[in-house]
């Protein structure tokens, strides 16, 4: 996203490059080629408010790019990112080994359809995800493909991320989500389905006057219907750029 | 709200002012006191595309003021406002005639609940809706009241509604709502319950960079998942007055 290429001889690996974050204060390893983040795991991660003691889940965690922004921008929290992959697992560990997060962080390889194996049910007051979004059957898929996982509904679907989500979130714990907005509306019926009741809603346009990309959704477990639909937030300013509000959350000077 | 009062001898009753729109090509009965419509049917009709032929039904018209704009609009379409109470009927009947539009919107009373003993199924091509949005049981009702028929849910929930747009809808017709933002998932998971799926969103905000008070929302009849959400629309601009879109949509030089 941001990022200038700072390699590291220790911990970085021919096949990935360090992105720098937070004005530097952080650097997460990604995959040169293969699936790499985009804007969408910062922004989600900007918008979660964690309180003293608050235990933290990030579903299909990636690179760890949500629990490594947490951990830098809140000075509590304890954060643990599930990963299928052991490969994005082991990368997303030696991010945090590099900064020295190792104390907040736990990076755990597991699936999400077994998150009743791996913890407790009600452990956790936080979780978000940014789930792979895309069903099987559109584009390209093989599902032997790391990428594909990462980016299709291969190894969990929408209504497998919530419904561990419902599983592993104490009651009133609060849940964050990105989708496409051309997803929004499964979204919302997943979650109320499992209970999960929407509580806020913010989309995201690439430019002012144009069309939402992406859905930035939060639920309450056994929450209160009525939905608070925020201003947009977008993504350019009207010159060349970020919009101040993005360059803002992308610095780290906000929230 | 544009509007100047134009009192006229003939058609207006003593508790009744007629408001204009359009700069002056329609004027719209309603009431001095009791329920009043506001922005929301004005945006709700802006939106409405007619094609030739099409068939229109308005559920729970009021005032008719949806039918009446769309006539005023569109040279093509036949439109029928649905409206429950006769007090309103009545009133929505002289301001057809006030407007020489007899022969495109017939005004009918009934109830949403009775649609199949009123009407056909599948015979409209678009249905439009400005629901009665206050759950029963918020804020004081007196079922008895015509105001509280028009803005709570007594004589018809918003799944009524719904239901009723499904059974006069044909395939692949489309169903326009607008609802306050705080009942939007009600909105999208009833919607796609009754199998008219969410198309198009447009969120409508005060002003920029403030919450939405209102979804404007298109489904269609046996469509596809996949939401478009539009670019947010702001009623007032930066300074005083309308934005330059409300604005037009007041005047009647756009949609």
């Amino acid at each position: 996203v941001s990022g200038s290429r700072v390699p590291d001889p220790v911990s970085v690996q021919g096949d990935e490059v360090a992105e720098t974050f937070l004005r530097g204060r952080l650097r997460i390893l990604q995959k040169k080629r293969g699936y790499r983040f985009s804007l969408d795991p910062v922004l989600l991660a900007a918008r979660v408010a964690l309180k003293r003691g608050d235990r933290v889940i990030d579903l299909g965690t990636g690179s760890g790019i949500i629990p490594l922004l947490l951990a830098a921008r809140h000075e509590t929290g304890a954060i643990v990112g599930l990963e299928i992959q052991e490969r994005y697992a082991d990368m997303a560990r030696r991010s945090v080994a590099l900064g020295g997060l190792a104390e907040r962080i736990e990076i755990r390889r597991g699936d999400v359809r077994d998150a009743r194996i791996e913890f407790g049910p009600e452990s956790f007051d936080v979780a978000t995800c940014n789930p792979p979004f895309r069903p099987v059957g559109t584009g390209k898929v093989n599902p032997s493909d790391e990428k594909a996982i990462a980016r299709h509904e291969v190894a969990g679907t929408l209504s497998d991320f919530v419904a561990a989500m419902r599983y592993l979130l104490r009651q009133r714990g609060r849940a964050h989500l990105v989708v496409p907005a051309a997803r929004l509306v499964d979204l919302l019926a997943i979650l109320r389905g499992a209970r999960l009741e929407p509580s806020r809603l913010r989309t995201v346009h690439p430019r002012p006057g144009s069309r939402a990309e992406l859905a930035l959704v939060e639920a309450v477990k056994g929450g209160k219907p009525g939905l608070t639909v925020e201003a947009p937030l977008v993504v350019n300013g009207d010159g060349e750029g970020y919009s101040d509000e993005v360059a803002a959350i992308l610095s780290g000077d906000r929230p």
